[in-house]
């Protein structure tokens, strides 16, 4: 044993014979050159790994002990080296576990019952009492120290979301949403004269001569050093009948594949939405627009944390790369899920369009992203060449050309720009405000003379963060809520119909509108209510509202809304509501001038609007007003993959957008603190409200 | 044992458990996936070779015995394996041999001394009786069958050839010629603005925006992924100071490099000429394009045969990857010795280009050759799009610009049009004829107006191909000659001032011209002297003439001139002098209308103007319209290598020439025959020759 030559404060046991030097086990699985080519390349260790064709991972297994982790319900048994925590394991067999803070032990969601073995586990706050003494634990917080059982526990499960985007009705309303296809790259057959001495002209002159007379432009037509090797073979193994794949970039063209006959079979595309969160993707003919197959699935980064912030630090410790492999892993799950389910070749997809926010969209291609969390929010690449798809990662015909949503900003990305494809708000003459709610509250003031954007960090309570009972809308998340104001017994609707085991966002936000109203809790968000009352209960310190009795719930435990919660909340429909303020300030309109107001997101799909206005997080308008057009990001990137049209126009709003950032506005703090009230400090914002406390 | 399922007349014992088939050498060492993809990917053979750390050749080697062969003078020692013939051994230890015709047993050249150890040998008549008697063996046609040690005789050791375009008063010639230096690849250093939350414009868009303020045109620009993958680093890391590299291509700019800071060091250029038989590689400072270094070298492709028709069949037969790695490894080489003798970085060099005839350029580009050498000869590409050196292999900055020269046809390639850059007779109105003589002799017609074309298959006799004694202008070859019309006795000039082995090009023409003027020969190629006379002999039933007795020589053996030696001149002469008349007769002129004669190429540096005219290999002008031009295919790529003026100019010469095939033209088969005499049968084409015979 010795130290290793980089970390000094770790012992390890592996000696490099040459250069007589310890290395740490990160130290061995490393590759950036900057740290270790000094000896990486001719070291023995490296000529081992790379030679005794053992991964380095079997060198370090070998030389560590192993322990076996057994996950119920679903009796999955992942091997784990020592050291490891359970969260590792559960993430080295894929086992879905809710691990919204990447890790930190500060979420308290990882939860797991301990069956048998043992392991070192932190102490932790975030386990109740009668949790500890029921053997639960945080995975992330247990290190394994022996073989082991767990149990995932019910409220702990991750179950299918209700995605946003999904559905036949939804796809069949896009359906002749746009008229003039234009495909990004277009397979043309071609019948070429057969070469003479007297028409000697090189294969690749002949081949664009007969684009020529198709009717292509080849002035400003590239080619690829790989496609003219296989050149010759591809023209004479069909005598002259070729199919050309010519993929349309802005200023130019290329020629991406050259394969012999007729290889046109009609082309599919794909249009991909990347949530922080899910996933969606379609998979589209392109003949003639229909959505063949959609498919969605949870971003496989959630491991990585619930929001854009924590997965950026986890790139940032881990390399970019671990993260768009993520990614990348949950589309291609979801390509092969779409094609299998209409059984289409994979090679003929060969459109694509990526929508997604900033993070996501960097993430995905591996460019950098330190810079989109750290003043003045920097992100590296606002518009995208078309790239290839097999440069990407793909799955799918590896010259399809890739168009990237562009964004203007680094918390206003190219979901927004694909929504406002499709609302198309921003041809129309009426006065709109647009948002897309999330962790983050993306906003978009404007009509067709001008946007104005910003976004506002509404945390991740909506989505079930920092808030004890808080979950995403899946199946057993409470998502309607009405409270009878005489008993405070509340009348519950769950997704998925089954018993209760956690709060969504509707579900918080009808519970605050509807505990105001019967006067459990004050315009501040403090409790009102009577201790004693048997709707309350108290935690520690803290006051609580009982949401469900623990034998109404499958959890066996009382499922509680606590005053934190509530503050919690207030924050983040505060945070929004002074967004829509301070976009209306820096214009000079107020609310009564706008004409509509549109909604779109996953969250919004189960949103009570008259609750929400009551609560302060929507303002005070004619409900007439308000629009929800669901997942606008999935629909504006399959229009934009139907036609040109779209993609041009998405590069023209990008850089039509003016951004104004939040995050060192005073008025935006003043506006902030002012709606830390419900609805409001100023009732005059909220008229339909009035005296109604 | 058994059967190779590929190769059923092939015995081995190479056995795949999994699939349970015999494969042998040949197809273990395959990559290729149409033919071995069935097991290669899952069978344990590859397995084993993939995984198990041992390169097939090693697995092959222990099943197979080794043996060692010791070659003399050098005492080098090369391990090779049963079956193996002494030719392989020499290929595989980078023994330079000469083995014009690939190893086909039919050039006689690679000859070697057997000192010790047995071999199978064929039997070959390419060797004389006193050869055979003291141990002489080809080394081609000799299998390994114990350890040996052979000698490389004299006569066929391959020495330094001279090489056209080196040397220190060719390379200053050429500084100056060009005026307005462009680059291909511009490096632009820019001082950026540190970001702000009022400016927080993407990295990209700010880079852009520099790039704007200092001129560039960003509206046509692309960039790759990887830089887009490092560019917020490259801008961070210097503090908002980068360094941009920008390719300009045809129609548009490409982004494909940003360092951080001022890492703007003065460009480097390559001029690189791809011959058949030798390579020149200038090394340009761009600034100011001063020839900083030349170095050459003989193509390694020669281990594949003499001329373009061996290397493609070798293609073909073993893959162009093979004959591109070849090139390459001689040009790297190239690379290396001239950045080592001006101790230069190699990253600096990012401004490439490349001229060959089109089977070279396809081959380094590993583009198919195989249509090249069918009627009706089609190159697969003959203009190329900028290249990165990185995707081609070169080793200099891997993102560095590479033009490569554009060929009108199979026969007439980049060289020619590099030629016609340097000698600019393509902008003037003298009407000229143009020549590049070595195994084709490429033909250029014209003036301003038009230029025509085509290639007439010389042969290799002038390159020392086909002729018993023959060799390239290397040291040791015969390079001019004077016979004593009395004596018959020749006065001999040979290259480096050494003892004669053997006679180069322009010897042969002297001789040829010699012996005409003394008699010894008829003006149909056929001895006129007599055989009893002290300078004659014969071989076998041929009659020859003594060149150097063998004490004279350094090979100690009669260096003879054979009468089949001067039937293949004589063809070779007569299949040059047929191009010119076709050519002229094809646009309506004679000899009398042409205002000069260039004649470029290695071949030509030593010729003798009165004696090629005087046995028809030039036509029969004035003597001072003739201008010999040196390596005009260096001299090219070095002009466009610095000017964007030139580049553009190469396409619209490639463009403008008209092409005639001659390969089937009947025109030229009997202006061919007519030209199968000395001078020619039609004496009024070579009047001052008239009555000298």
């Amino acid at each position: 044993m010795g130290k290793c030559v980089n970390h000094p404060d770790r012992e390890t046991s592996f000696l490099c014979m040459k250069h007589n030097i310890y290395l740490c086990e990160d130290c061995l699985k490393c590759r950036d050159p900057k740290i270790h080519c000094k000896f990486r390349s001719s070291c023995p260790i490296w000529f081992m790994e790379k030679r005794g064709g053992k991964d380095i991972d079997e060198i370090v297994k070998e030389e560590k002990k192993e322990y076996t982790v057994l996950f119920k319900p679903d009796n999955k048994e992942i091997s784990i080296s020592e050291g490891a925590t359970l969260l590792d394991a559960a993430l080295a067999g894929d086992i879905p576990l809710n691990a919204s803070c990447n890790g930190k032990g500060s979420c308290g969601k990882c939860k797991l019952v301990l069956e048998s073995g043992t392991g070192k586990c932190e102490d932790t706050p975030l386990l109740t009492q009668y949790e500890k003494e029921h053997n639960y634990v945080l995975a992330c917080q247990t290190i394994v120290q022996s073989d082991m059982i767990v149990k995932i526990p019910e409220e702990t499960i991750e179950k299918k979301l209700k995605i946003a985007g999904m559905g036949k009705e939804v796809t069949a309303r896009m359906q002749g949403l746009v008229k003039d296809i234009s495909l990004m790259v277009e397979n043309i057959t071609l019948e070429l004269s057969q070469p003479t001495l007297d028409d000697s002209i090189s294969d690749l002159d002949r081949l664009k001569r007969g684009l020529t007379k198709n009717g292509c432009d080849v002035s400003r037509m590239s080619i690829d050093l790989k496609v003219m090797r296989e050149l010759a073979a591809a023209m004479r193994d069909d005598n002259w009948k070729v199919t050309v794949s010519v993929t349309r970039k802005s200023c130019s063209t290329e020629i991406v594949r050259v394969v012999p006959g007729n290889g046109r079979e009609s082309s599919l595309g794909l249009a991909v939405d990347i949530g922080t969160t899910s996933i969606v993707v379609y998979l589209v003919d392109m003949a003639d627009g229909t959505i063949v197959a959609a498919t969605s699935a949870h971003n496989r980064q959630a491991a990585c944390g619930d929001d854009v912030i924590n997965r950026i630090v986890c790139a940032e410790k881990d390399g970019v790369k671990k993260l768009s492999r993520m990614v990348i892993a949950t589309i291609n799950g979801l390509i092969n899920e779409a094609i299998d389910s209409v059984d289409v070749k994979r090679d003929r997809i060969d459109n694509v369009v990526l929508s997604g926010n900033t993070t996501m969209l960097h993430l995905l291609l591996q460019i950098e992203t330190r810079n989109i969390r750290r003043e003045p929010y920097i992100p590296s690449v606002s518009a995208f060449p078309i790239l290839k798809a097999g440069n990407v990662g793909l799955k799918v015909n590896p010259v399809a050309a890739v168009f990237v949503m562009p964004g203007p900003a680094s918390y206003v990305g190219g979901d927004i720009v694909s929504g406002l494809i499709y609302t198309g708000f921003h041809r129309e003459e009426p006065m709109t405000l647009f948002i897309d709610v999330g962790t983050n509250g993306e906003i978009v003031l404007g009509n067709k003379d001008w946007l104005m954007t910003a976004s506002c960090s509404a945390g991740p309570a909506f989505e079930g963060g920092g808030v004890r009972w808080g979950m995403r809308a899946e199946d057993g998340a409470i998502e309607k809520i009405i409270i009878d104001p005489e008993t405070f017994i509340p009348s519950l609707s769950v997704v998925g119909d089954s018993l209760p085991r956690g709060i969504c966002g509707s579900g918080m936000i009808d519970l605050i509108s509807e505990m105001l109203k019967a006067g459990i809790i004050q315009q501040n968000g403090k409790f009102k209510a009577d201790a004693s009352h048997p709707r309350m209960t108290q935690d520690g310190d803290e006051k609580a509202y009982i949401v469900a009795l623990a034998e109404e719930t499958s959890v066996d435990k009382d499922i509680l809304f606590m005053e934190s919660d509530i503050d919690n909340i207030i924050r983040s429909k505060g945070a929004v509501y002074a967004g829509f303020k301070v976009l209306m300030n820096q214009t000079g309109l107020d609310f009564s001038m706008i004409d509509r107001m549109i909604i779109t997101g996953g969250f919004g799909q189960y949103l009570d609007l008259d609750k929400a206005v009551s609560i302060g997080l929507l303002p005070d308008i004619d409900r007439n007003k308000f629009k929800y057009l669901g997942n606008s990001s999935i629909a504006g990137s399959y229009m934009a993959l139907l036609s040109e049209k779209y993609r041009t126009e998405a590069l023209e709003i990008s850089n039509r957008m003016t951004y104004i950032d939040f995050s060192s506005n005073n008025q935006f703090m003043d506006e902030f603190t002012s709606a830390l009230f419900l609805p409001h400090t100023n009732m005059e914002d909220f008229p339909s409200m009035k005296g109604k406390f």
